[in-house]
């Protein structure tokens, strides 16, 4: 591309899946006029793709180096992360990220440090992998009013659901293939628990509605309790389970956010996401309802998106933050409710969570096969206080409808919101 | 957006469906900091939404008026849209247009005017409507080598198919219904014949390819011949009708290009793209396969991507057509096949165009009702030299599958190629 120039000379941190995907795509087409310069990772003894004398084993030496004309981060440790590429910022740097975990934790700080020190910072990788849903939302619907982006940002989570479906298998099994197969974080919590889409959609809020949201408070129920009999459940009334994580205008104009795994019927686009696929579903005022698929994970896939972002980055752009402007106030979990699926092995565990979550559920079936299971209204809130005991306890939560925005005077008389 | 500073003065060309829903949408965001300042019409007596006052008659005003900052050009006319925009790129202009068969035809000339003048042409709204195809494929894919970019880029024939395969109904009725709900151009011939589908699949292969292909060379086959008894075959094969536009890279690495209908099944994500809709299928190397679906027509959709490069060229945004440095060469027809369905009432003129087309297809029944079918390899060189013939006579012609290229020492010996 730059045939004629130098080339950029790159400081790659991280050679995991992304980074050498990243690299390897860089290496087959000399022609985009690009280099990886130096490459830092964290241990000296793993065995890796390339010599260790292409190596450095501390980042900050990328960090001082002058002759770096930008840095891609992508790296495991969020902590770690953030202190690189704060660092990289205030050193008015260019940087490239895909760690979502630490962007959804420190994004306020990180947009007033690339604005202060007139550095850039991209991460289309850390969101649905292969999709360009950020640039989509920042750059082509910075005008539109949205009702909601919603969709599967977890392609790990969604290929043990679909092995499940598939396969009648349990999720022990579906969840080591996954893992086999390279779409699972280090840490299979951050997938299966839905950290991880958590955190894509707390990203995701701030391009879609100009919002910073705390992914602490961001209600994010998992898949670990899952069983065959979950799936069972949802194939005989025609629908899938799919982890939906979503942000979303209320009617009153205020913005929210979940993530819960959802039951899904074939008249949903998400219906059809399947594997480590991901995909996008976003209600715009004029434009309509786009739907975006692609690879969520993956080395060549996230990789690939890297690379767009540096040559972004290159070219100038920035991400315009526009809806900031006229951000919308939040609420996350206060005042909403749903209708829930609950699911234990044993009922008393299911009552326990009943009584806890204080919902309208009852249980409508004991069976020794697939367990206690409930259904109801149950409160956001309750869910969010209570959901690390329910993760505890192996409850399997699932929604099934739209949230609702509770009417003060008594749960019945819940409204439904156009979700 | 721009609040303190004065808004950005705008010269609207054209104020149909597409400059009402545009105008429609700044008027509803003065936020946005936009003003259309001047609107320019062609016939001083039709009647319209705004007062008279508002309209020039002369769009050669706008040109002359030093006081706009950007052109708008969404008329209906391509030889004028040709006229307008090649003068307003010669003035260095900043200029936004919606018009494909303009664009097709001129693309050569107006990227070199933008280069040679400093201007500026963005044209999102050209192509699908809503879908943010184009920005996608140049600046996201810039870096990607891609194997195919597809899909059903026509929303008003795609309408007519939808209700026919819903109502069993014929194509008149189902034409008379899209050209109610506003979903066609004009003349409905660029629409059905395929003739508007084509000239976007011309613009996007200069994104995906870098190449300016001749839409004249470039085989496109229409649903003016379609009836009940075609999309009642597909049925029963489990399959529906739709007009698909792609370009395809060949194995030989050179780039094809053609629209036809052709017939699905539910595997492909096209199948499900119904109505108004379109849905684009990119194929790429390292991001593997991305799907884009939306609203293809319609005022408030397409004025909405209208209104996305708006704000885009006033950042700064330029398309770079970085594949054109390494540019492929083209294929269109020659030596070319693939299967076809061919349907006309009478068999006898069935067999006048088997004839014409020297094809392998035989006449495999015949009917009262639907009249004469055939199913055979066909030479797409010889479908593209005999369209005018075919369509004149009312032949019904669909793709069955993937296109080959030819062994030269016969037809019967075709290689399947990867499309």
């Amino acid at each position: 591309m730059e045939s004629d120039n130098p080339p950029l000379r790159i400081g790659l941190m991280g050679f995991g899946c992304v980074g050498q995907g990243f690299y390897d795509i860089v290496q087959r087409q000399p022609e985009l006029g690009l280099a990886v310069a130096r490459i830092a990772v964290k241990s000296p003894t793993k065995p890796r793709t390339l010599p260790a004398a292409r190596f450095s084993f501390r980042a900050d030496e990328l960090l001082a180096d002058p002759g770096l004309d930008l840095l891609v981060e992508v790296i495991d440790d969020p902590a770690e992360a953030f202190r690189l590429v704060g660092a990289a910022l205030r050193q008015g740097r260019r940087v490239v990220t895909a760690n979502k975990a630490m962007l959804a934790r420190h994004l306020p700080e990180l947009v007033q440090l690339q604005a202060q020190f007139g550095g850039a910072l991209l991460y289309e990788a850390a969101v649905c992998g292969s999709i360009p849903v950020i640039r989509t939302l920042d750059g082509y619907f910075s005008h539109e009013p949205l009702r909601s982006v919603s969709g599967i940002f977890n392609g790990s989570s969604n290929y043990v659901l679909t092995r499940m479906g598939e396969e009648g298998s349990d999720y022990g099994p579906a969840l080591a293939e996954a893992q086999a197969q390279g779409f699972a974080e280090t840490d299979p919590a951050l997938d299966m628990g839905a950290f991880d889409p958590c955190s894509k959609a707390v990203i995701l809020a701030a391009h879609a509605y100009g919002v910073f949201l705390d992914p602490d408070e961001v209600l994010n129920l998992g898949i670990e309790g899952i069983g065959a009999a979950d799936i069972a459940w949802a194939a005989r009334r025609g629908q899938k389970i799919k982890v939906v994580a979503g942000v979303y205008r209320l009617p009153d104009g205020r913005v929210t956010a979940l993530v819960t795994p959802q039951l899904l019927g074939p008249a949903s686009p998400l219906f059809a996401v399947e594997r480590e696929f991901n995909g996008v579903l976003i209600e715009a005022a004029y434009a309509g309802t786009q739907f975006l698929r692609g690879r969520g994970a993956g080395g060549h896939p996230t990789g690939s998106a890297v690379l767009a972002d540096v040559l972004a980055v290159q070219r100038g752009v920035r991400y315009g933050y526009a809806k900031r402007r006229q951000a919308p106030e939040t609420l996350l979990t206060q005042g909403l409710t749903a209708d829930f699926y609950l699911r234990h092995a044993e009922a008393h565990t299911l009552r326990a969570a009943l009584e806890r979550l204080d919902g309208a559920a009852e249980i409508t079936r004991e069976e020794n096969e697939q367990g206690a299971v409930a259904i109801g209204v149950i409160a956001l809130a309750r869910l969010h206080q209570h959901r690390d005991w329910l993760r505890a306890a192996g409850v399997f939560v699932a929604r099934l409808g739209e949230v609702r925005a509770a009417v003060p005077t008594g749960r019945a008389a819940a409204v439904a919101v156009a979700l």
